[in-house]
């Protein structure tokens, strides 16, 4: 596959960058006025190295739209600060151990302050979001707040499935059920927001608002877009290393994370392959042994299932591409629109 | 002390009615077009029995500056939601057994799910929050976003105060220190926002928003009022059992929760006496004997700890009814704001 990295990273650095330095003044102010001690907490997540997809996709789609970065830098860091209060979360709600190459809030500080420094996470996120109307007008504020409200819904009920699924032990999904799940609990905020949020904040000022179904046609982009994001991220899960990934190599499997791979193998393994395959994901995971979930992943690599992740990406990936070609969400051929188009390549081809 | 018992409750029951009925609609349209099972789990702890005081508070401040209860029942709500968010993480941060007389969420589903479900209640409010804009205009409504912004921000501060002094094992503290965390984790969220977000509300609308001046009159009432509703709380729960008050009789000697009566004790016990007390106090809840638990409840008692605690809410309720004389923040005689004097009384009064 052949795209422009270069073009990738200098706008997912550029947009990290702006987004840094908004973060640097949000903290600076709290830890003037506020309780100092729970924003070095606060800082810790969103200053580890991280690509900032989230906010590179809201700054773009404010500059394809015909906006300016300044107009939408204020939602782009909201938005990464959601990002990293869900990730605080999530961390507890999977007893995960590392993130971005670190140990998680969960294993340096536990579940109560964990649970607390996520909340304020999200609290943090609504300053620049009211700050916005002063950026860009009241009106526009109040629809990025109602994007965002309809993103924090979608996530919340996506772990809704996927913790459900958990709880009744259930494994006999079909794509469709994880693709599903997948939609509400990652495309909503990794792609379908961030698109619609920049589209709202970049949107010519004397129409008041981008028309609804402009916004329409960017939730099947997201969607798209998204469920190649989140099966790549799945497959760097289960391939890649705490050096590299900054996860704990196949910690999902450590934690019985229902993954398009996984789902593939146990529809196509031997019956004594599926047998112990359950055996090994229903133990809790502390009980779970090393060379149990090596075993795993061997079996799935030999069965197959995670070539079938890998095909599945790529077509989720083409179908993108189609549809941003067919529905021309943006109004004309920019490099943030080219950056849009290449950085779906750069979701199913990285490797971190 | 007497005072109007009747008008207090039956203003509560009122409050309580007006929200229910918000919360109808608002579960009944997320159960229609969002993940069910996810709805059912967030209707719990709202329609347990509770007093619904913010309600009350943010209903009776609107209409006491003039309002009707329309202007002010989406805040209110959303007042109620977040504070049901609030207590489904709380009881996971302080693995708390029993709220309003139920189960807490973290008994029954555990700590993922009810991390999940605080998420998607804070969610949840955000929608009469953005409902606000049609009701009673764009500027108001945003008004009420920078407030609910404050109170989350006090609220999770407090929080990390509270936790920090768990952390670290502290019992060394004074009354100053006490009455400045609950100052944020408390006075906040139970009267400083709902009396602001009611003046908000319910303020004539050619005046676009009340004087700020205004406003900062109902910090310093809220605080007085907030801390004697704590410290009462607090000795409620010391004397109170779980079929009356809720929780389980004494569950914060078990949590280790430092009140103002613990450290009051701590400060005036014999030296073997507190020896022993520090002793019960560290040790994790679950190793906790029912024994040792009683028999610092008993030690408490008898040296004055919990009258000193009912004294102290007592002045910090005559307090607040001298502040809401000196500083008249609403304007006429109602009897509104005679509701909110005599819930004065009723805070420190109530068995529940």
């Amino acid at each position: 596959m052949s795209y422009d990295v270069q073009l990738v990273e200098r706008t997912l650095a550029e947009a990290r960058q702006a987004v840094l330095d908004e973060l640097q003044r949000i903290f600076a102010e709290r830890r003037r006025t506020g309780y100092g001690p729970l924003y070095d907490l606060l800082a810790d997540y969103p200053f580890r190295e991280g690509k900032g997809l989230r906010p590179a996709i809201c700054l773009a789609s404010c500059r394809a739209a015909g906006g300016r970065t300044e107009q939408a830098v204020l939602s782009a860091t909201a938005l990464e600060l959601f990002h990293n209060a869900f990730l605080v979360h999530d961390d507890v709600e999977d007893g995960s151990e590392f993130r971005r190459g670190k140990l998680t809030m969960l294993k340096m500080k536990g579940v109560p302050v964990s649970i607390n420094v996520g909340d304020a996470t999200n609290v943090l996120a609504i300053e620049p979001l009211l700050g916005n109307t002063r950026r860009i007008g009241v009106r526009k504020a109040l629809l990025v707040f109602r994007e965002v409200e309809r993103m924090a819904r979608e996530s919340t009920e996506g772990q809704a499935v996927e913790l459900g699924w958990i709880a009744d032990g259930r494994f006999d999904l079909t794509d469709q059920d994880y693709v599903r799940m997948a939609y509400k609990k990652t495309c909503w905020y990794t792609v379908v927001a961030p698109l619609r949020i920049g589209v709202i904040c970049g949107s010519l000022p004397g129409l008041f608002a981008p028309l609804e179904e402009d916004l329409t046609k960017l939730v099947e982009l997201g969607f798209l877009a998204g469920i190649a994001f989140q099966i790549h991220d799945d497959l760097l899960n289960l391939e890649g290393d705490v050096g590299l990934y900054g996860k704990e190599s196949g910690g999902d499997l450590w934690e019985g994370k229902r993954t398009i791979m996984l789902l593939h193998f146990l529809r196509n393994a031997a019956a004594a392959d599926l047998k112990r395959a359950l055996k090994i994901l229903t133990v809790p995971r502390r009980k779970k042994r090393a060379d149990d979930v090596r075993w795993l992943l061997k079996a799935m690599t030999a069965c197959g299932s995670l070539q079938y992740g890998r095909k599945l990406a790529m077509e989720y990936c083409d179908r993108a591409l189609e549809c941003e070609q067919r529905e021309r969400p943006f109004p004309n051929d920019s490099q943030d629109r080219r950056f849009l188009r290449e950085m779906l390549h750069y979701v199913i081809d990285r490797t971190k």
